[in-house]
This record gives C-alpha cells, sequence and structure tokens, in this order.
C-alpha cells in the first residue's frame, strides 16, 4: 500500500484552491458541448456503476471535466499525473473534493512521489484504466498482474503510448482490451486540421508580435495537420508554401493553389517556417544558410526532432532569447534565425500556450467517454490487446456533438438504404 | 467479318474535317501536360510495340490525344463511340488519318451499326481493351471468347462499368484482368473536388446568367464532389448550406463554417440546389412544396435520380423551358421551379456543356496510358478479374504532372526513411 | 414624324414572339429582387403618373423588366434598340404588347432605320429620356430642342455617355439634368467586384474548358474590378498574379496575400490572363515572347486595347480560330497564344456570353427607376447638366435589396446619433 | 528648467537594462522593413540634421526603433512617454544610451514627474513634435508659447489627439503645422484590415483557449476593422454573423455572404462577439438577455463603450474573473457571460497583448517619418492648423514597402499617361 495522500493533504489553502480549480473546470466546460450533453445522459443512466476507474492524465480543466462525467457515470475514480509539471493543483485539489474522486496529482513532485501516487492509485483496484502515456497499464503489467483479472479495460490517449502499447500487444504481453483513443477520423479531420492549424498560428502571432498577412508561410508536410496549417494561415492572407516528399500530397497542394517547392528553395524566401511532418531532419544545415535574417522556425509535429537544432547551434556565432520563448541564433554574416519554443510543438509549449483548444479535448474526451462505456457494457466483446475505436463510437460522438450545436441532419430513408446497397453489393 | 467502314469513309468532306478535328485535339494537348509528358516517353520508349489496343470511349478531343498517344507509343490501335451521341466526327476523322489508327466512330449511328463498329474494332484482334462503359470487354466474352487468350488485359473508365465488372467477376465470368480505372487517390481528390466542382458552377453560371454571390447554395451530400462544389460555391461568396445523413461528414461541414441542416428546411431558403450524393430521391415532394419562387435546381451526381422529376411534374401546373437547358415547373400557387439539364449531370448534360475540363481527362487517361504499359510489361502479374489500379502507377501520374508543372518536391534521406520505418514498425 | 412602325408590325408570327419574350423576362424578373420590390411600390404609388419616357437601350430580357416598372409606375414608354444587333425581337414585342409601351426596336435595322426608330420614338414627346449612349439626349439636343423646354431630365447608363455628355456639360451646350447612372457606390462594390468576376471566370471557363485549380492567373490592374477577378480566382484555387502601377494598390494586392511583379515577369509564368485597367498597352510584344505556349489571354476592361492584339498579329506566323471565341496566333518558335473573345470584354463578347448577371442589371435598373422618379417628383432642383446619383437614393436601392432579400439591420438610436454627431464635429 | 533627469539616472542597473532593451528593439526592427530602409537613407543623407525633436510616445520597442532613425536622420531627439505605463524601462535606458537620444520615460512615475519629464523634453527647445495625444502640442502651446517661432511643425498619431487639435484649429488656437499621422490610405487599408483583424483574433484565441472553426462570431460594424475580423474569422472555418446601420455596409457584408441581421437577433446565436464600430451601446440590455450561456464579448474599436458592462453589471447576479483577461457575469438563470478586457481594444488590453503587430507599426513610424523630413525640408508649405499627411508621402511609405518586400512593380508609359489623361479630363 501506498502512504502517497491525496492533493487536498499537500495544499495550504485547499478551499481556495477548490474554488479557484472550480472556475476553470467551469471555464473549459462551457465550451465543451460534447462533455455537457455526455453529462446528462451518464449521470440519469449511471452506465458506469460499480466500476473503479484509475487513470494517469495531464491535470488540468479539460481533462478535469472528464474525469466528474465518468464519476457521474457512477464510478469511483483514482487519479494521478501523467507529467509532474502538467498538473494544475487548484484543479487536482478541485477534482479530490469530490466524494466519487480521488486525485494524487501534485505539481512538480519527485520521481519518487510521481511513482508513489501511481500507486496510491492503484491501491484503488481500478477495474479500468485511462492514460496518457500508458503508465497506469505499465504499472498494473509490471507490478500488479493480480488485479488484470478484474479488469474490463483501458483506454490510451497518445500516438506513443499507443504505439507501445501495439509493441506489447505484438510480444503477447498486453493481457486486457485497451482502446486506442487517438487516432478516429473524427480526430484526424477537426483536431489536426482545426485545432492544431489554428492554435499554432495563435501561439507564433503572440510569441512574436508579427502579422501574417502577404508573409511566406512555410507549411513542412501536407497530411492533416500541414493542411490545417496551411488552411488557416492563408485565411490570414498568408502565402503559403508547402513542401512534401509525397508526390500526390504535393500535387494536393498544389492544386489547393500553394507554392510546392523543396525545402532548400522555400528556406530562402520563407518568413515564417511550422514543419508537421512527424519525421525529422526538415530544416537542416543547408536551410539554414539560405535563410533571410529574422526568419521564424516553429514546430508543429509531435517531437522535438524537425528542425535540426544541434546544427543551428553549431552554426551560430551567438545565442540568446530574443524574447521569451524566442531563441535567436546569430550566424556569422549577421543574419538572426529565430526558433520558437525551443523546437518543440509550439501550441503545447511555447510560454504563454494553453495546450490544445478546449473543443478539441471535448471530443478526445467524448470519445475517451463512451469507450469507458463500451468496455463496460461490452468488454467481453474485446479480446485483451490493442482495439481501434469502434467506428460506431466515433460517429456516436458526431451525433452528439451535432445535437448539442443544434444541427440536424437527414436520414436515409429505407428506399435510399436499399438503393446504396444494391448500388455497393451488386445486383 | 464486320463490313463497317472507319468514319473516314462515311464523310463527305474528310480533309476539312481532319484539319477541325486536329485543331480540337491541338486545343486540348496544349492543356493536358500528363499526355504531353507522357508522348514523349512513350514515342523514345515503344513500350506498347507489337500490341493491338481495341477501344469503346467517348471519340471527342481529350479522348483522342489518349488515343494517339497509345499509337505514339508502338500500339496499333482500333476505337468506335462508347455511345452514339458524343462522337465528334472531325476528331474521329481527324485519328482515322494516322496510320496506326481506325477510327470506326460516327456520329448518330443506329444501333446496328454501333454494334456493326465494336465488330469492326475486334477484327483487328486486340491483345488489350481500353473500355468506357465495358462494351469492348463484353463484346469480346459474349461473341469473341476465343480473342481471350492472347488479350493481356484491359482498362475500365467508368463506375457503373466497374460496377458490372466486379458483377461478372464474382460469377467467375470475367477472363482477363481488368484495372478500374475509375476511383485512384488522385481522380477522388482532384477531378471530383476541382474539376467536378468548377465546371458544375460554371456551367450553372452560364446557363442561367445568375451569379452566386451571396445566394444560398444547397450542396446535398459532402462526399469529394458535394466538397467541391461546397468550396468553390463559397469561393464565389455564396453562403454554402449542406445536407448529409452521415454525422462525421456532417460535422466536417459544420466545422468547415457551412450552414448544415434537413433538406427540408435547406429547401426553404436555397435559391440553388446541387445534388452531389450518387442517391436517390434527395429533392422530394415536401422539399419543392417548400421551396422559393424561382429556385434553380440541379444535379452533380452521376444519376438523374437525385432530383425526384416525376412528382415534380405532377405537381406542376405547367411545364415549359424558361430558357436553353432550364425547365421551368410553375406550381399551383404561382411559385416556379427551375431544373436544369433535366436533372443530369449539370456539367455534361446542360446545353453548352464541355465535358470535364481538360486537366481532369489529363489526369484520368495518364492513369489510363500507364496501366496499359503495365498490362503490356507485367500483365502475367494479375490473375483474370477486376483490379484496382496499383498505387505505385497512381503516384507516378502525380510525378508526372508536378514535374509537367515545373514543380519539384523533396525526397526522403536514408536517415529520415529509416526513421519513419522504425516508427511505424515498432522496435 | 418618322413613319418607322414598331416592332409587331415587323415580324411574321408576333404572338409567339410575344410568348417567347415574356418567358424570357419572367426568367430575368425572377432573379431581379429589387425591380420586384420596386413593382409592387411603383404600382401602388404611380409616381410617373402622366410622363412620357423616351429610351434608347439595349432590348432584352433584363432591360424589358425596367422599361415595364416604368410603365407599371404610370408612364408611357416608347423605346427602341442602342445597339442593332443587341435586339432580342421576341423581347421588343413583348414589351410592344403592352399598352403603355411602344417598341420600335428590331434586331439587325440598317442606319436609316436605326436613326428613324429613333425618330419614332421622339415624336412621343418625350419628358424624360433614358438612354444607354446618349442616343436620346443627342437626337433631342440636335434635332428636336423644342421638346427640351418640357424635359424633366434624364438618365445615362455608360462610362462613354457620361464622359460625353460631361463634355457637352462643360461646354455649357447641356440643357437639361442628366443623372450618370454609372458608378454609384453601389455599382463599383456590387457589379465590378462580384458581377465581373464571376461572369468573366465563368466565361473563359465555359470558352475553354479549362479549370482554374493551381493555374497561374495573371490580373492585369488591382481596381474593383481586378479586385473581383482575383478574389474569385483565388476562390476557384488559381493561384493569383496581380500586376500593378499605382503603389498602395500593389501593396494592397500583396498584402491580400497575391503574387504581385511586373508584367513582364508575369508573362512567363502565367497560364491564364485577365486585363482590367482601363488603360491601353497592358499586354505588349515583350510579353508575348516571353509567354508559355498555350497561354490564354482575356480582357475584362471597358475597351479592346489592354492586349495588343496588332502587334501579337504581327508577331505570328499563323492565326486561326482554336475554338470557338478562340483566337490562336502561332508564333515561329512553335508556341500558341490564345486570345478570347477578340480581346473584348470577355462576359459580354464571349460566343455563349449572357452579359452581366441579371442580379447586376437589377441593381442598375433600380437605381435608374429611383433617379427617374426622382426627376418626376424633385427634378426642379437639379440645373441643367450632368448630375452624380444622389447618395440616398443609392442607399434606398441597397435598402430595397436588403430587403427584399429578407436581411434585417440595425438604425442607430438616438444617442448613438448624438455620440457620432460630438465626435466627428467637435465639442 | 526641469531638474527631472532622463531615464538611465533612475535605474539600478543600466547597463543590464540597455542590453534587454536593444534586443527588443532589435527583434522589432528585424520586422519593419519600412524603417530598415529609411535607416539607410536617413543614415546617407541626413536629413534632419540640425533639428530637435521632442517627442511624447509609448516608449517600448517598436517606437524607439522611429525614434533611433529620426537620430539617424542627424537630429537631436528628446522623449518621454504618453502614459505613465506604457513605458519600458529597459527600451527607455537602450535609447538613452544613444548620443543624440535622450529618454525621460520611466514606467509608473507619479503625476507630478510625468508633467516634469514633459518639462526636461521641452527643455532641448524643439524644432520639431512628434505626439501621441498631443500632449508636446499642448504643453508648448501653453506653457512655451516662446518656442513656435522656432517650430518646424509636429506630428500627431492618435485619432483622439487629432480630434482635439482640429478643435484648437477650429479656434484658431493652432500656431504650427500639424501632420493628422493618424488615417492615410495605407494605414485604413492595412492596419485596420489586417492588423486589428489578426491581432484581436490571436488575443481572442489565446486568452480563451477557444477555437473559431464553426463558431458564430458577430462582428458589429462593416467598416475597415469589421471587414478585417469578419474577413480573417473566416478565414478560421467561423460562421460570420455581421451587424450593421449603413444599408450599402450591409449589402457589402451580405454580398461577400456572411450573415446580416440586426443585433438582438445575433445575441441569441453568437459564440463570441467582437464590436468595430467606434460608437457606444452596440451590445446592450436586450442582447444581455438573448445571449447562450458561455458567449464571450469582446471589443476591438477605440473606447470601451461598445459594450454597455454597467447595464451587464447590474443584470448579473455574481461576477468574477474566469481567467485571467475574462471577467464572468452570471445571470439569474445561470447563463455565463464572459467578457475580455473589460470591454477595451481587446488587441491592446488583454492581459497578454503585445500592442499591434510590429508590421502595422512600421508602417505607421514610417509615414511618420516622411512627414518629420517633410516638415523640415518643406515646412514652409503649410499653414499653422491640422493637415492631412499628402498622398504622396503615403505613396512613398507603399514604395519602400515594396522595394524593402522585394516586390517589383510596372510603371505607366508616357502613351498610357496620356491615354489615362485623355479619357478623365475630356478631349
Amino acid at each position: 500500500m501506498s502512504d502517497y495522500a491525496p492533493v487536498s493533504e499537500h495544499l495550504d489553502d485547499v478551499d481556495a484552491a477548490r474554488e479557484e480549480g472550480r472556475r476553470k473546470m467551469d471555464w473549459a466546460l462551457q465550451h465543451m458541448p460534447i462533455l455537457t450533453e455526455l453529462r446528462e445522459q451518464f449521470e440519469a443512466e449511471k452506465p458506469l456503476e460499480g466500476e473503479v476507474i484509475g487513470m494517469a492524465m495531464h491535470v488540468e480543466a479539460k481533462t478535469a471535466n472528464l474525469v466528474e462525467l465518468l464519476a457521474l457515470g457512477g464510478a469511483e475514480v483514482a487519479i494521478t499525473g501523467c507529467n509532474p509539471l502538467s498538473t494544475h493543483d487548484d484543479v487536482s485539489a478541485a477534482l479530490d473534493a469530490n466524494d466519487d474522486i480521488t486525485s494524487y496529482a501534485v505539481r512538480g513532485v519527485d520521481d519518487d512521489n510521481y511513482y508513489a501516487a501511481i500507486e496510491s492509485v492503484i491501491d484503488h483496484e481500478p477495474t479500468l484504466t485511462v492514460d496518457d502515456g500508458m503508465d497506469m497499464v505499465f504499472a498494473i503489467h509490471e507490478e500488479h498482474p493480480e488485479l488484470i483479472d478484474t479488469i474490463v479495460g483501458g483506454c490510451e490517449e497518445t500516438t506513443t503510448g499507443v504505439h507501445r502499447l501495439r509493441a506489447m500487444d505484438e510480444d503477447g504481453a498486453l493481457n486486457y482490451p485497451v482502446f486506442a483513443v487517438n487516432d478516429t477520423p473524427m480526430k484526424r479531420l477537426f483536431d489536426n486540421v482545426h485545432g492544431t492549424g489554428e492554435s499554432s498560428l495563435a501561439n507564433i502571432a503572440m510569441t512574436t508580435n508579427v502579422s501574417f498577412a502577404s508573409k511566406n508561410v512555410v507549411v513542412a508536410g501536407y497530411g492533416y495537420c500541414g493542411k490545417g496549417v496551411a488552411k488557416k494561415a492563408s485565411g490570414q492572407n498568408a502565402n503559403v508554401v508547402v513542401t512534401e516528399v509525397e508526390p500526390r500530397r504535393a500535387l494536393e497542394a498544389h492544386m489547393e493553389g500553394y507554392d510546392v517547392m523543396p525545402m532548400k528553395e522555400a528556406a530562402e524566401i520563407g518568413d515564417i517556417f511550422v514543419t508537421t511532418t512527424g519525421n525529422r531532419d526538415i530544416i537542416t544545415e543547408e536551410d539554414f544558410e539560405a535563410m533571410k535574417d529574422g526568419a521564424i522556425l516553429s514546430n508543429a509535429g509531435h517531437f522535438d526532432i524537425e528542425i535540426d537544432l544541434d546544427t543551428l547551434s553549431d552554426l551560430a556565432t551567438e545565442e540568446y532569447d530574443a524574447r521569451d520563448g524566442v531563441r535567436a541564433y546569430e550566424m556569422d554574416d549577421g543574419r538572426r534565425i529565430n526558433v520558437l519554443a525551443e523546437g518543440r510543438l509550439v501550441n503545447l509549449a511555447s510560454p504563454i500556450a494553453l495546450g490544445h483548444p478546449i473543443e478539441v479535448m471535448d471530443q478526445s474526451f467524448g470519445v475517451q467517454a463512451v469507450c469507458v462505456r463500451e468496455l463496460v457494457e461490452n468488454g467481453d466483446n474485446y479480446e485483451a490487446g490493442v482495439h481501434d475505436v469502434p467506428d460506431g463510437l466515433d460517429k456516436e460522438v458526431a451525433e452528439i456533438k451535432l445535437a448539442a450545436e443544434g444541427v440536424e441532419i437527414d436520414a436515409l430513408s429505407e428506399q435510399q438504404r436499399e438503393y446504396m446497397g444494391s448500388w455497393s453489393h451488386g445486383t
């Protein structure tokens, strides 16, 4: 048994923290139509009655609304952070004030306490796990395999977590079903295009004080994220330049009316660069050599590997913080190359970053919530291993959002359904 | 043996026809960068040497450039029309003037001669077939099964043709490999979005003399075609309204900033309607009842089943041609509902329609050409039956277009390729 | 007295013509919300009672609805064409069938009859004139000065007409007030931007069969027309290139995200050119020399002076009609340069041109109608000479259109009006 | 003589402050192409040699680059702040380190010292004044009329300052020429549309953590600012709703494809509101009553009078800070209405606001610089009083920006100039 105590015992003024945390949660909930709708359903139907959910996630206002939703659905929830620096103590305290929730998340804990907090969560004997980085799944498989028999299943939010779970799965080492709540069609279409696009540009604007109109904005990669950044930058009257390696994506960008060219050429004309490829070495030495004085470089891809900062640092005769969140590298010819947020995700790692837009998390957490419900209701249908989110659940969340926003749509008539069927299945 | 003669023997002034046809072909070729590029390759490499290609397609200027490309590649080509009304005699004559091409296509032939012309093509003993509606495949399987042994394979352009071939295939009745050259990723992305979108709206504008700015344009269906129509109408400052039955598509349209609502509501406010669903009964009685006086209805989906014209006709107290290509239905309350091109594809069936934009056919025919080459070079790799176009060929056509338009792109480095590989395959 | 008879006496089957003409008028009226609204007002209030209006305008369906509106307002109207080739006899006959209207417009009349028809109109002893090219004003001043005393005033639609009237005015030779119904704020903002933009591009698309996506569309001039063409081309996913001589307009285009460059450079990359400057020699010899094979040239400015066709013709080794409405000029290096509509206004002079979009004329004619009413009601307030349309009338037409389309707007409160006043007039 | 000392004597660690201030100036200058270009010219030509410029402006990095430019042009500059809270001490210190500049601006000074600092500037006996709120002009006219004889002229940046100067002028009390460097065509077109539009939305996004896609964004007023906000919001896939009182502007918005309606109706559906009218009482009691829970209200107009906060506060049962920069008003039915930046300019007054985008100030300051030069070179041409910026200077700044960004444009030929002239002046 871990003796690591809930957050409320770690804070000086718990009441003030709870009030402040509640306000943050309230703010977020105002812009979470999906969770708001699900609260009504879960509260009325109590689909999670009798379950214990163990969670390790970023404990901030948006997540907190998911946690509370699960509790409203009838579950007992125990939660801790998935990163010692991402916890908001006030939000953690607000959650901990709920009788059905125990929160162990405290900002800035050391490694020992970080793991002690995970242990404390596991002491609740969860029947479900909800992870943002597979900490909970991993701790249970490593340290508490005896719990696995009673575990219905789990959800994992991140790409990296899912990646590792698949590796475990391939090795036959994953012993309960886990939904990969990461890349559903809805998430790809909305988060990446709209969420990443808008928030990356807003962070760039508010970190640098520059405007986009007439700027050459170089977008590296024309996947969903790249499309979003290109579309939103173009919507701010930037002249968008796209670099790509896949000819059909390149042609797609070209047909959209964007300039398409190799990075080496784009480097010469770019005012602002945004990498979105998910690959390494997108902006490298020959590009740095070609850039204009004052170029602004940022990354909207998962890892800080897209801009080759080591080489840039080697090339620079001087390095300094030009502004909060802007690192300037001065070349020997006097040109200054400016890198935002150390080349990490600009919409998450810039000094004023607020994380993903609320609506994006609303949708992700909506999928989490219906996945948890699905595991409770139909967990037996899923074998141990990683599972894609069933299409129907993704669709359900879309339906909830449309309903919550008052958007009605048509339904197929019997004749139409028949016609489509006859067509696709042959006659 | 069919005694149906080539087109040159059917025309009065063959020389004039040939010159005129050649000009039409020249015009199209100026805007076909892919075929232009492939002409150089095919002429230099003669990949089709020794083959005989039997074709049944719409014989007009764009297709004619494909036909000539195949001949330049070393093949002997025999062709006839796939629809008695779509043949341009002058283009047919221009093709027939080529020593390596025999064209039997003549506009307005009767049924007997239509089939006699197909027979004449088959008399050339084709080793490959290229169809736009499977006439050639069908005639060979039904009437000339003895040729099948020496046939390398075929290409089929249309959705309906592919649909029927798949049915044959399921019945085990398709005896050589046929590429379904219809719905490659490139075609979906470019033709449907840009080609159909732009040409539908241009036809509507030039048939009606109305402008789009501030109009409520109702787009039924938010698949690729619907996205194209919505995007281009919005780019003309229309207020776009989308109707859908699939919640995620509906949400996608909503997130784009469009109004989404059921058709019944859209019917009340729409100025111009464009159906793109591929399904039947999209605009029906209750919609007609709700429409404003002067509403304009058009269809950009495959068949003329999306607008329920029979019911509209029943409801109308009077029907007349309000303009060339515009049928007006007057309701008993005096409202006039105007249907373009009899509810058939507005970009193909309106009186001034020019068919698909040249660039769209350039791309389709580019895929056709590399598919024919693939069958000649690697036909043994494909079993009898319907085959999707191999991804590599689709990609090759994208590369040719980019090259032809002078667009260069990046290539993955060894390290990048490794990084991507390690990531997607696990460690 | 002229013995030139009304159109009804010139036609063989007057009844058929009248029916056909009425259908054309009906079609247009369905898309003319302003005239529709004014019909109700004019019919109820009869503001033109007792007046005789002499008109020389293009007699086609859109104009005909203005003519009929004036008659509904209580006036007797006599009309003839302002160009022997622009008359639609059927529409002319439909007008002539109205007891309050006499139409002398007949298509294809010779010069003598053209002027005889004007005389016939003047025989009605007009108290107001409405012109499209000042024919009526001119004939009255030259031949029938005795009528001037009883003439309340006139309206002139065209830029050229207004230009000449101002010259007359400066010479003290214009003896009654004429409204320059040409360049009101509403017309500049809507016609030029939306009307010319959309219809120019639709004509280009439907004359050439090309699409705009990814094309380099070079727009010469960034005034209202140029802005419209650029905006609409960009909305079709073209890559827009702007040429300008005024630095602030150039900067405006640059800030919008467009490429701005001299024509000489634009000539090298342009796929489609649209001139909108109103000036001569916009595309000249050095540009022709630089162009790509297949370049498409068109003009959306008033006169056919923007593309230097004489020089192009001199440079060409061969000239021919590549398509209906497309003149091809073949250079000695084989490049083909294609000029649409002989360099005349592409949205009016292309073979399939329908004239301005109906909504554009609805607005122009709405201004005409309220101007005529103003002359009748307050003609004494205007001295002889050319007058700009009073701002209030332009505004009234905007209000009518908003009302007709069901758009409501706010009104200033007393306090707000005071606040604005105090602000702008100082304290 | 004022004994208020320069900033350097007020700071503890002057060297550190100077270094930090210089970095801020460097950052801004990287994104100020116009000032960068003018630095070269001014340094080479020394057009301000022998002049003394007295300034009262916001002393931050962008302004500082103007100050330094004037010094580079040969002037001695003395400056103080125009608002005790807007001074950046480090930037002030960096300026003060320049031998030709004395800066008296210190953050947070009390009233006495604020005016003492103005006196200290005047002790330098300026021959020109550059103001941001007319403090310098006013102090000289009130307290040091003896200086007026040697004063060449002045520049005033703000709308309010210009407004008051015009009042002085009308009273005959303004005794030297002052340029109203506020509303040149360039500023209206670029600052208002692009600068205000982009920075308002970025501030809203980064204060609230919401995204714009699919949101109903209500823009009150469709002047330049409103157009900018609408355009940029639409470019982020918002559904834009416009409210207006002027019918032609309303129609312009309608033709653009936006929804136009009275505020009372917009209030019911709006998610995010941005007022841009410059008038009072734009969002009032009946609107608050109609709003949805969670509505976000912001202002991008000059004063905090557009949202009726007093009434909102009266209506609220509770008020609290929902987030930094977000004031929540809870209605008795539980709805929360959220007001950003206390209803003051959201792009200047939000907690993370950076002021106008750098490029916007680059342009304003470019106009300032050429106006100062004009006064030195041609001051005698201007009588005492308020003067609009001569068109040629505005144009020159546009030319400098185009040149600085490498954009070349065409020039009129002699024939073209003649043609335009003949046309507009008659023949």
